[in-house]
């Protein structure tokens, strides 16, 4: 069946604080629908949001600001912002947030914001995503899913695509292990992103079109779901790459 | 506007040698379609298939098969379509292929062929999706791009994705740099990997239908170029995690 990718077009920029459900209830849901949205507009909704000329840098920052040439008060932010640091070489800075997500400035992010504002991610994305998910289902009586997107870098590809942070209603991951192929033999290890594939997919609406920060995938089966966004992160032990 | 991921049916597994594109004709294509196939047929196809019993595995092979408790006869093949190993540990073994892509087992896949055989990636898969674009387009006088796709682990997260492989006719990656937020601020370094994405949002029709080993994203607006999946290549001296 064709899936379809749907885009929500905001009249304006949400408001600091603003409920977001209110400016998505014009949109028409169905039920088996997945609501995407950017971890922009929900960290907005929730006033994560840092005025830098309150902070005040560490020691740490002021030398990594002078050595990287960076702005002492940004990375304040973003090493309060993490549990790690991953990697921090060639003025990149790649930390695990306090979420556990491996990525480039623990995603605090200067763009679509006022100048000399960051946002932080949301402190509990999954959290995010239910309240979304029972907001809308409350409000319109409609069974959704709901994914928080962000867009991250990769080690090996050039080049960003966007994942989940947050997920509420779906699982992230498809599992088709035990499953037979066309020729009936059972399928080596083949657990499916399918979060992390939809917010690909979602993005590649977001990204063409001015004021949309949510999009629908409608038409994609799937099995509600109690998962989290957790599980799509890899243990440190499993890791080769840490 | 609402993008579409149509999956194509096709009745039958490809016969090795085969011409994939006369399968694909009852295909209604539109000036403008991405079509996106998986690397398995573009492999059968192409006769990149391999039958494990005629393969003499080297000492290396040997050596590794016994310490992984894996077969040597598919660990031989495995090295001979890597130009270098990357990780070697638990089991898994992470490599760069002949055409610089980074991933387990060189591509080299026992599913969906018959016992006793393993497909190989394309010798070239940017040509492989030139030709199948060519062809498309001299038989159907329609003017598409076309990806080629395989599944892909990732550090730092659990599960898989689809990636691109071979790419024509479309840029693999979509250059925001210099452009402006709704704020009017430049934005930071923002690369999307479009061909990536695209490749993952086909994975979501294909993973759920049987036969569906291509799909026609419809309705994202891009400017042909001659672009190559070499473009989505991390050079290794700009990646910290090799």
């Amino acid at each position: 069946m064709t899936i379809e990718i749907i885009p929500i077009h905001l009249k304006r920029e949400i408001e600091i604080g603003e409920k977001l459900v209110d400016l998505l209830l014009k949109t028409k849901f169905q039920d088996g629908d997945i609501l995407v949205v950017t971890q922009k507009i929900i960290s907005k909704q929730e006033g994560r949001i840092v005025d830098l000329s309150t902070v005040i840098p560490s020691i740490l920052a002021q030398g990594i600001g002078s050595e990287y040439k960076k702005d002492p008060q940004l990375l304040e932010v973003i090493l309060s912002e993490s549990k790690r640091i991953v990697r921090m070489e060639n003025g990149i800075i790649i930390v695990e947030t306090k979420n556990g997500f491996i990525c480039a400035n623990a995603g605090v992010d200067e763009s679509n914001v006022p100048n000399g504002f960051v946002t932080l991610l949301p402190l509990d994305p999954d959290k995010s995503a239910q309240n979304l998910r029972e907001e809308i289902l409350k409000k319109s009586g409609k069974s959704i899913a709901v994914l928080i997107s962000d867009t991250f870098g990769r080690p090996f590809r050039l080049g960003q695509t966007d994942c989940a942070i947050g997920v509420s209603g779906i699982d992230s991951i498809l599992n088709y292990v035990g499953k037979k192929d066309t020729f009936g033999k059972l399928l080596r290890v083949t657990e499916m992103a399918i979060a992390d594939e939809i917010c690909s997919a979602s993005e590649l609406v977001m990204g063409k079109t001015t004021g949309c920060p949510a999009t629908i995938i409608r038409n994609y089966k799937f099995t509600p779901s109690n998962d989290s966004a957790k599980s799509l992160i890899r243990p440190k032990d499993e890791d080769l790459f840490r």
